[in-house]
This record gives C-alpha cells, sequence and structure tokens, in this order.
C-alpha cells in the first residue's frame, strides 16, 4: 500500500513498521527484551542466549569467506546459511531495530536454487555463492519499499532493482534483509520518522553512527557476514568504525551505483558512493574482486562505473614497509576524546615496531573542506529533502535544521554553483599535491591515517545538537578512498577525561564535544580509525589496511 | 599589457594582432597573400611556393613518428626540426590566420636543450623528445596570455602554467605556437573579435571548424606534425575532421585537464576534455602512450585524471572482425549533405570487403541528447560569457545569441539543476543499455561510426545562422569517446545536391543546412567520419580507427 499525499508520517510509520514484524513473526519469534537485565553489549547477549543452535552460532561467527568455502565445499547448504542470518536478523531487530524491510522467502528461495544447481552443475554459480549479504535501505529490491528513513516513500512499492543488486546475486549472493538508516541517509546517526532509532550492538548507550548504521549494527551482532553500506560524508566509515569493523569508502565511479535511492536525487557536487562493510578485512577483497573483474565488469552496466578491474598486489614489492602520514588529535576544527586519541597513539607505535615510517601530518585546509561540504549539503539538499518531507507533517532532526534554513532561503543559482564547483576542483587540486610532496623529504605518502569522528561511538542522540563529519566528510569531498580499522574499546581506567582548566578548544563544537565526553560512560565503546589512500587506490587501501591489521596484532 | 576593464574590444584588438605580428616578424617574413591568385587548396599552395628549402620541406611533409625517430637518431636536430615549423607557422598565418600567441624564442631555446642534452647523455629526455606541439589557446604558456577568443583576457599575462604543457614539456615536446578559437571556444566555426577569422588550408572557402580551428588549420597547411585541442561539444573532432585529420575526443579524466584556461568555468554538466589532433593516426598513439604510462602518471598531478594507464592492443585476439553500428545520414533531426552520405556508403562498403561486420544503427535519442546539451550550454553558460565580453562591448555572434537570452533571462536554480543532472544520467545508462544490447543479435557493439557534421567543412560564416552541433555533442554528453578518420573528398560530378521536390526535411533546420549544399562550390571539400567508443575506450577507439583506414586503403 502506497501512502498518500496527505497522510500523516505517525500512520506511515504505523503500516511501515506493522509490515516488518508481521514479515519477522511469520518466520521466527526471538527472545522478547528486558531492558532492565539487558547488558551493554547485546552481541556477546545474543550468541549466548539460547536462541541459537551450536550449528547456528557456529555459522553465525563464521566470516564471509569460511561461509563461502563451507558451502562451496558443501559442508554447509546455502539454505542453512540463509536461515541462519535470517533467524539472527530477526533477533537483532528485536535488540537494535536495525531491520526496515524484510526479504526472508526470497532468501530462503534462492539459498535453494544455489543448493540446487550445485548439486546439478557440480559448481558454484559465482565466487559469492550463498554468501548473505545485508542491504542499506537505499539499495531497491522490487517489489519491498526503499524509504531512507523519509515517509514519502515509506509503503510505496519499487520496480526497477539497482543494478549492484542485480549484480550481486549474479555471483551468488543471498539477501534477506534491509536496514535503517537516518532521514535522508543525511545524519551520522540512524533515526528516523518511519522506523525510529537503531541503537549500537556492542553499547547499546551508542549510536551505531550513520547513515549506514543498520548495516553497523546487525554486522557487529553477527547477524550478517558482509553489508553494503554508501557514504557521502561517512556513512560507510562512521557506522563500521562505532561497529569495530572494516568500511570501505571508494572513489566514486568505483562500484557501480545506478538505480540506488539518493537523499539528494540529482546532486553531483559531492558524489554518493557504496562500499562493503565486515567485521573481515578479507571479504571486502573479496567481494570487490567478484564484483570488479573483467567478466563481471560493471562498468557495461552502469554508465557511471569506471572500466578498472580489480588488481591485486598494487604494493609493490609485496610487504614492502609503508609511509603513512599520521593526523595527530584534532583536523584543525576539533579534537578527539580521549579513547581515540590513545587509538591513534597506539597504532602510531605498533606501525614503528613494524618498521612502517609514521609522518605526522598537519590537517591542511580540513576545515576548510569541512565547511565547504556542509555548506554544499545544505545549499543543494535543503528542498530536495525538506519539500518531500513536509507534506507529511515530519518533524526536521535538529541536526537538519540547516536543511530546512536552506529550503526556506532564496536557492541559489547557476553562478554560484559554478564558483562552488572552482573552490572545490582547488582543494581537491592543492591536496594531491600535498599528499605529493607535502612531507618532509617532498616524497609522495602512501596513505593517511586519522580517525573517523571525535567520539569512540556517541551516545545515542548525542550528535542531534552537534554533528560534526569533518574527519570522514574531508574524503568525500576530495574524492579519495577510504577504509576503516578495529583498534581498541575505550577504557574507563586508561582513557581520562582531559583536562578542562588546560584544554583549549579550537571552536565552540570542540567545547562541547569534549565536554561530552565520560569515561564512565563511554566505557567499552569501540574504536576504530580509517586508513585514506588517494583518488581511485581501493587495492592499495586494502593492502595498507591489511598491512595496519598485521601490526595492531602483533 | 593587460587590457583594462573599459577598454573596447576594438583597441584590445589591435594590441593583441600587433604582439603577434610583431613576434612573427621578428623571425620570419614569409610571402604575402595576394587573394586573387590564391588558390582554394593554401597547404599545396604554401609547400610549392618556393618558401621553404627542400630539407624544410622534407621536415615539414614528416609525420610525428618521422620526427621522432630522425631527432633521436641525430638524422636532424630538434632545433632544424623547430624552426621549420615555425618558419611554417608564420606562413599558415599569413594565409589562414590561424596564430594568436607566438613561441618562438622558447622553442628554439627548449630545442637547443634537447640537442645537447642527447649530445651529453647519448639519449632522449622522454618519448616526444624534440616533436614540435601546437596548442590551442586555451593552454596556459606564461606570460603569454590565453584569450579564448575574448577581448578581457587577450593582453593579460598568464603565471600558472597548465599541467599538461609541463607534462608535455617533460615528456620531450617543444611548444611553438598557440592557435586561433571562437570566442569562449563555443562555437564551431574560428572566429572572435579579438584575432578575426580562420579559414580552412584545404579550401580556403571552407572554415577549418572549432573550436580548435586553428589546430585543425595549422595540421593541414603542415604546419605542425600533431596539435592539442579541447571538445565540449565536437570541438576537437568537427576541426579535425574538417582538415583531413585524426583528432580523438577522449572521455573525461583520461587525458590531464588541470589548469587550461575554460569557456564557461566551473560548468562540469557536460565536460571539457582535450585531445591530440593529427595527420597520423600513429601519432596519437605515440603521444597517448607517453603521456598517460607509469612513469608519466598524470594522476599524481591533476585530481581530476584517472588512473588508467595506457593499454596495448586492447582488441583482442589481435586483427579479429569488428561489429560496427553505422550512423546513416540522418541523425533523426538533421540530414548530412551528399559527399557525406558518401562517405557513409564508401565506408560500409570498404569495411564489409574487409570482413567486418557493419550494422545499421538507428540513432535512438539522439535528438533528445542534442537538445539537452545546447540547452545546458545556454543556461550554464549564458552569464559566464557575456558578462565577461559586455563591459568591452564585444558584440554577440549570431550563432551565439542563446547565450545573451540565457544571460538576460532569470537564472536556473540548484532544482533545476538536479533535474538536469537526472534526466542526464538516464540518457547516459539508456545509451548505454542500447549499446550493449540493441543491436538485433542483442550482443554488443564495437564501435559506431557516423559523420562529425552535416556538412563537409561548411562554407565561411556557414554555421552562424544554423549552427548544429548533434552529431558530435552527443558524444560529449554521453562521455563516449570518438576518433575522427579522413574519407575522400566531396566531388562535383559524385556529389549531387538532392532532388529538393522529394527530399523531406526532418526539421527546419534540416532544410536550410540541405539548401545550403552546392555541388560545384564545396567540390574539394575534405569529409571525415567519427568512430565512437564507449567511455574511457580510447585505446580501443584508436586500434578500431586503425582497422577502419586499413579497410579505406584497401
Amino acid at each position: 500500500m502506497a501512502s498518500t499525499a496527505t497522510q500523516s508520517y505517525k500512520d506511515i510509520s504505523v503500516i511501515a513498521r506493522k509490515r516488518r514484524d508481521t514479515n519477522i513473526a511469520a518466520y521466527f519469534q526471538p527472545p522478547k527484551v528486558d531492558e532492565a537485565s539487558l547488558p551493554n553489549n547485546l552481541t556477546e547477549h545474543a550468541l549466548n542466549s539460547g536462541y541459537y543452535t551450536s550449528e547456528e552460532r557456529t555459522i553465525l561467527e563464521s566470516e564471509a569467506e569460511e561461509i563461502l568455502q563451507n558451502v562451496a565445499s558443501k559442508k554447509w547448504t546455502a539454505l542453512e546459511v540463509a536461515k541462519a542470518f535470517c533467524k539472527a536478523s530477526a533477533y537483532a531487530q528485536e535488540l537494535t531495530n536495525c531491520v526496515t524491510e524484510v526479504l526472508y522467502p526470497e532468501a530462503y528461495q534462492r539459498a535453494q536454487y544455489l543448493d540446487d544447481y550445485l548439486a546439478k552443475n557440480g559448481k558454484t554459480v559465482g565466487p559469492l555463492h550463498g554468501l548473505p549479504i545485508s542491504l542499506k535501505d537505499c539499495f531497491v529490491t522490487p517489489p519491498h519499499p526503499s524509504s531512507i528513513g523519509m515517509s514519502p516513500y515509506a509503503n510505496e512499492p519499487t520496480d526497477s532493482e539497482t543494478v549492484l543488486v542485480t549484480m550481486l546475486r549474479d555471483l551468488g549472493a543471498v539477501f534477506y534483509v534491509k536496514t535503517n538508516v537516518p532521514t535522508a541517509m543525511m545524519m551520522a546517526e540512524s533515526i528516523n520518522h518511519v522506523w525510529g532509532e537503531t541503537r549500537n550492538a556492542l553499547h547499546k548507550g551508542l549510536t551505531p553512527g550513520g547513515s549506514s548504521g543498520g548495516e553497523g549494527a546487525l554486522i557487529a551482532l553477527k547477524a550478517s557476514p558482509l553489508g553494503v553500506g554508501t557514504d557521502i560524508g561517512g556513512s560507510i566509515r562512521i557506522p563500521a568504525a562505532f561497529g569495530f569493523q572494516y568500511g570501505l569508502k571508494p572513489s566514486y565511479g568505483r562500484y557501480p551505483s545506478w538505480g540506488g535511492k539518493t537523499g539528494i536525487t540529482g546532486q553531483e557536487f559531492i558524489l554518493a558512493v557504496n562500499g562493503p562493510m565486515s567485521r573481515s578485512l578479507k571479504s571486502l577483497e573479496i567481494y570487490s574482486e567478484a564484483l570488479l573483474s573483467e567478466q563481471s565488469a560493471p562498468w557495461n552496466r552502469d554508465h557511471k562505473c569506471l572500466p578498472i578491474p580489480w588488481r591485486k598486489n598494487v604494493i609493490q614489492p609485496p610487504g614492502r614497509k609503508l609511509r603513512l602520514g599520521l593526523v595527530g588529535n584534532n583536523d584543525g576544527l576539533v579534537h578527539c576524546h580521549p579513547p581515540v586519541e590513545r587509538a591513534l597513539n597506539v597504532t602510531k607505535e605498533k606501525l614503528e615496531a613494524a618498521g612502517h615510517t609514521v609522518i605526522p601530518w598537519a590537517p591542511k585546509n580540513h576545515d576548510v573542506i569541512a565547511k565547504n561540504l556542509v555548506a554544499a549539503f545544505f545549499d543543494l539538499g535543503g528542498s530536495a529533502i525538506v519539500d518531500m518531507v513536509k507534506p507529511h507533517d515530519e518533524p526536521i532532526f535538529p541536526s537538519m535544521k540547516g536543511y530546512e534554513m536552506a529550503a526556506q532561503a532564496k536557492e541559489i543559482g547557476v553562478t554560484q554553483m559554478r564558483q562552488m564547483v572552482v573552490k572545490r576542483n582547488e582543494l581537491q587540486k592543492q591536496y594531491l599535491d600535498y599528499w605529493m610532496t607535502g612531507a618532509p623529504d617532498g616524497q609522495p605518502l602512501d596513505g593517511i591515517i586519522m580517525a573517523v569522528a571525535p567520539h569512540a561511538a556517541p551516545r545515542l542522540g548525542g550528535t542531534q545538537p552537534d554533528l560534526y563529519v569533518g574527519y570522514t566528510g574531508v574524503w568525500n569531498l576530495l574524492d579519495f578512498c577510504a577504509c576503516t580499522f578495529p583498534v581498541l574499546f575505550a577504557d574507563r581506567s586508561l582513557d581520562k577525561a582531559r583536562d578542562s582548566k588546560t584544554f583549549k578548544q579550537l571552536s565552540d563544537i570542540d567545547g562541547r564535544i569534549q565536554a561530552d565526553y565520560d569515561a564512565e560512560f563511554y566505557h567499552g565503546a569501540p574504536v576504530s580509525l580509517q586508513c585514506v589512500g588517494k583518488r581511485l587506490e581501493e587495492e592499495k587501501v586494502l593492502e595498507m589496511t591489511a598491512a595496519i591489521a598485521q601490526a595492531l596484532k602483533a
């Protein structure tokens, strides 16, 4: 049932939630949540709840590469794998409110088809044969709606499948669930007036971040081995980081993007991209290699996709030591919280111990870039978002007030747009030059390491008064690629609050964000960092991230 | 001397022309032109005029690959080569008015340096060692002005060199002259109120086309072995075709573009690109391979440049037969002139005789694409161009009246811009699908062959009442790549005018363009076609063009 033009967002929401709940209940009845006795860590709680059989638990705790091997070798059937993840997603919904659309019937059917195919042909359909993949709500899987957290779309059937979805299915993937996002995917928490708020699986008082926050929660809960998110200002990296995962934000054009729902349709000043998220770095490589192969050739299905097949071993000679810039405890505008600073320090020490060169890297122009990014979102997205939700009386969240103000102001015109483009291009060119020659020895960097957000995942609602995505968004404006990696958990005894008497704030928002830090409350919050590469260096970024992960393990 | 804000375009033009003429006269005194006795073909006239020594003539008549070999092997010095082309450019200016800025002192100095380097080191500085390359006026070569045919820039010194210029010089190129364009590079004839009008070297009554028309004329006159043009609606292909040359319009991002002067700064709805033009197809390959090598790595100097090194032998197995779509004698809006239709027929016959498959290809949506392209130029470029030239009282050419109207109208805003982007992207996706599956057998094409313009080069001023760039512009909006190839010359006895009684016009402009055809006047006009590849298939396009050229020769 499509929502009508005059329907209130409240009525729309009731219909959407009921559809989801009914579709889940037809298959599973996970334990009800008792908030009072629920521990902070929902993942451990779920795994130890007795809800799963030991076989199911083994499947859920396996990484994507193991699942692929075990299905291909017929140790597991695709159907039993699909059922385990469907079952887990039902509980994940109960615990974190991360699910939007339920695709269980298709999942079962597809998994059965794959098992039959393998039995009959003695080979898999493709390199992702039998792998359950969860999808951010913006990927269109007809006839299911793709609400992207907006009431006008919440109950609207769809008819044209996202090219990426078609391609992944052809490669063997099994889709079983779509996941929650913030309104129009333009906040760093996953809350909206259709589905409500998603919380963090590793610490229930925290947000999983956004906009791919449903993915982050689902994956952290081990209810997905691999998910696909999108990123226009940090929307893959923030939830991947807050879920203690690897999340790859590619440069634009590397992965097919045609036919996905977008928050600000036709806006290409800052380019939205999609990419994989997982607890396993290896699985991001498997995904990318499968999708971007010569055989798969996504550039023949999506005009915006670049004909650059996935390459292996781009760092030569293999195992050579890296030159990594390290941005310190602030980006020129905002300091990070103490646990994040500790993660930076630990990473630096471990990298140097492993023989890599770590170069202190001044965040040159990061403040200017962040300001241009946010201004562009508001100026270009104001009416695109606000005019859509207004007829349904959807309130505007505090961190999205800039869109409302822009929608009320005079629309900017072509001349100003052209000036914005000129400025953006200059910032891009300057940063490339800085990367190539800005180190003390004048030699290029391999990569940059920096924080993903000021917080180890902030408290629920914590970004509403002060949304700051400069740490991630800088790389969106530059169209560089980046991958998150997990480092450590906040520790009340190690990560003491900064001394407010000596702390010198860089901006008002810096002061407020730092004042929010509470060593006790944030204890156990996951801390991840990001490794950045130049434009279209996705392979290199994953290889560098592997080297960093290895150093951190040592 | 920079032009002042209030200076009339007439005064500015006098200063600019005097600078050019003085700079040439300091080196050369080519024969004065006697219009009355001048034949149509200026190239033959120049070569037979006695102005050149036989050694000079040998150099001028050599293609780029021979020049490179002969300089590298010390048969010729870079200096004598540079001198020959400087001398020829002086005469080309006299005959066609194709030159804007004169770079002879730098050319001599650089050539001498290259000779010294080779003598001392026993090797060349790079793969373009000693090759004179002419540049369209938009490439910035400090301190020379880069007027792009607009009075506000005509006498303004420059200080920041175009990245492409720096890179080509590092590879061994010798720059000696910049060449004429239309106002803001937005017409298909090379005429403006600073430098005046350039004419066609192969038929003095015809335009060399535009916007890279100075290049087209210079190369046709054998006063340049290779030039670099730019193309946003046909500006490489039209003058290359009208000059009986190969001209490669790449997809955006393949060649470095940073720091070139643009007609509509900050406009990225239709992307301007640069590419090589030459009488020798081989030289386009040499140029591309040198510039886009792993060593050269333009993506490390220009953020917009894609990290796709030049590949060889992309058609596999080598020599396999091609599947080529052929667009017939119209694109749905405008018919071509009879000589162009004959070129299409000849090409079809020769290709089939060579074993290639030629598939009649309906120009699906070409009319819609062409209209979207032209509307975008006006809407996005109106004030950008008109507001610049107005203070200097520059009149607006008839074929640019759309810019003046747009500049007077209400500027379009962000919402409309976003709708334009959505429409453009749909057209791109639809055409890709059409390419991949639109043939009768549902199999993908290798390439498309079609006309470059309705005319074999039109008469001077001929496009002012009816500028139509749909044949080329369609590939700009789609960002596909294309290369022109010469086919034949208009022949009064073979290319009779269509019968006006039976001719059914597709549009008013179609009727007027067809009415302009005159078999007698156009006799001897060069006719070239274009071979189109998908986005970023530049190597394949050159390899296909080579196969086509071979078939035409047979």
